[in-house]
């Protein structure tokens, strides 16, 4: 008999996340039927859409969250004991996956075998070579379609999909903006080689934007919503491109009482800008792509990854709300 | 020798429009010069874009505006007596066209002969058959690519591009639903085939677009920015697509000064939706392609114009204003 241990949400969230609107729940896992294999969660990861996604689903359900891991049962020839698996079951130790095993409440049944890595941590697979590596790497190139000599502006610029973002703007000869929340996340986009990078906390955003990108700017990768993105559409140029990937800034507000800002509308009809939100499941038969694409890049170099680590299952609601908080650098994850 | 008037706007506008803020200026106009015509103005557009487009150029200017109207005398083989033309030389009754007399700060310097009308008015050329018209169709056909059964929302129903848009979709087989202004828009809408017409001024908007559209809105043409429109781009499907074509909630306000409305972040992201501004400029070259097809639309019945005519070339500021307060059902015109 294998004890496993999960995190429940009992109640919405109002605002940030507490820690009793969680609860641990443990329970013995039964014996494996045929088709079934017994998974083992060794990098379980923290996200801006645990947050977003809460009130759609009716509590109490189980948190969801990719996990990377081990097979260490199996009655699946398909999934030996020793593969190594992604899957969607939350923030789980273990689990039992196969059929009639899925969680209603998830976004994502999906269970894959990792990719070859050529070497790399496992736990990429919840950052740069997963589902925020495909979304900075579809998100940029679908919808923003760089080219070169052009100007990209990306905010949340030192998390997980924004320091890839901006990585990728650069491979295709663009000048990178980053904005980010502190000095040292600032210090660390200029290291991996944005062109700039401003504290949005302590900066006059309109005035250092106009300084870096007196031309203007031609594309916008928004993870973050709200005045900061109105002030930066502001200065874009006519047949700009704007990909609306995140709205951080507002998750933590009730879905009745969404903030307000700047009006948008002037700047897209006199700079006739296209501005398209989008998620990740678009693109994901072409996950792939990116993934292959993304390891070479940071096997040659050119693209440079950060992990953000929390050791423990206990601690997976702090990594969650120190990554809601901002205090991470690079792909906040947390090591069992 | 012929005396001709124009108005000129000394001041900036601040709010709404003031009668002081033009002056009519009186000027003989010199003896034409080869290659030169003189145009005698028979109807004058006033458009929200004369609000819009003010604070980008300095004072004092000639009001830029389309005019339509005939060859009185010429010295341009091209342009014979009693030719018809279409001119955006603004709100002026003579003027003489020709090299050099192009004026710097109007966004359209083109002349152009009237398209064969089949009939109808020559006004229409400065609505269905004129810019208006081309805005409609192809910022509805081009950016919101209407499907038949799908459900099309517009603001600014009653207005001449909003009036043209609800009409081609439902040409399209779309259902169309408009907001305007008062109840005699509303009946006016309904009697034009709109599926449902709301005033805005007095009802639940969400309420009552739940009610109309419950399965959400496929596409939006958004003539007037502002909080109506975070309302009703809160109640669109997956994929949906939004045109931006105005903002006149805005137009009156500084520019420094922007109203703020609920942010769209979150709906553009969950709903993957797809919001472009586009300036008519854009399809200049294609916009026979739509006076074509819309003279044929108003001779076969299926869309119905409706103008508002001021008459005198000394309330044209009348007509002006009252067209910004939302007087006119339909296209705002003045006859001289």
């Amino acid at each position: 008999m294998v004890k496993a241990r999960k995190y429940v949400v009992k109640k919405h969230f109002e605002g940030l996340p507490k820690r009793d609107d969680f609860e641990i729940v443990e329970q013995e896992l039964p014996p494996l039927k045929d088709g079934e294999f017994l998974f083992k969660a060794e990098w379980i990861s923290v996200d801006p859409y645990h947050r977003a996604y809460n009130p759609r689903y009716p509590v109490p359900y189980d948190q969801f969250a990719f996990q990377v891991g081990t097979v260490e049962d199996s009655k699946d020839p398909e999934y030996p004991v020793g593969t190594r698996v992604i899957a969607h079951r939350g923030w789980s130790d273990y689990c039992i996956i196969g059929p009639g095993h899925e969680n209603p409440n998830s976004p994502d049944n999906g269970v894959h075998k990792l990719p070859d890595l050529n070497g790399l941590s496992p736990s990429l697979c919840l950052g740069a070579v997963g589902m925020p590596g495909a979304t900075a790497y579809f998100g940029l190139l679908e919808l923003c379609k760089p080219k070169a000599g052009e100007t990209l502006v990306v905010t949340g610029a030192a998390g997980a999909v924004g320091s890839l973002v901006g990585q990728i703007g650069k491979i295709k000869g663009c000048k990178v903006i980053g904005f980010a929340g502190d000095d040292e996340k600032v210090k660390w986009l200029k290291e991996i080689g944005f062109d700039k990078a401003i504290n949005y906390k302590t900066a006059d955003i309109a005035a250092e934007l106009k300084e870096a990108a007196p031309e203007g700017v031609d594309m916008y990768f928004d993870n973050v919503g709200g005045e900061i993105s109105s002030l930066i559409i502001h200065q874009m140029r006519e047949f700009g491109r704007v990909a609306v990937c995140g709205s951080i800034s507002a998750y933590n507000e009730a879905p009745y009482k969404m903030p307000k800002a700047t009006i948008l509308q002037l700047d897209l009809i006199f700079k006739q800008l296209k501005m398209e939100g989008f998620l990740i499941t678009r693109w994901l038969e072409r996950s792939h792509e990116a993934y292959e694409e993304i390891i070479k890049w940071i096997n040659s170099g050119e693209i440079k990854v950060r992990e953000h680590i929390t050791e423990g299952f206990d601690k997976i609601y702090d990594a969650f709300v120190g990554m809601l908080n901002g205090e991470n650098i690079g792909k906040a994850v947390v090591k069992m």
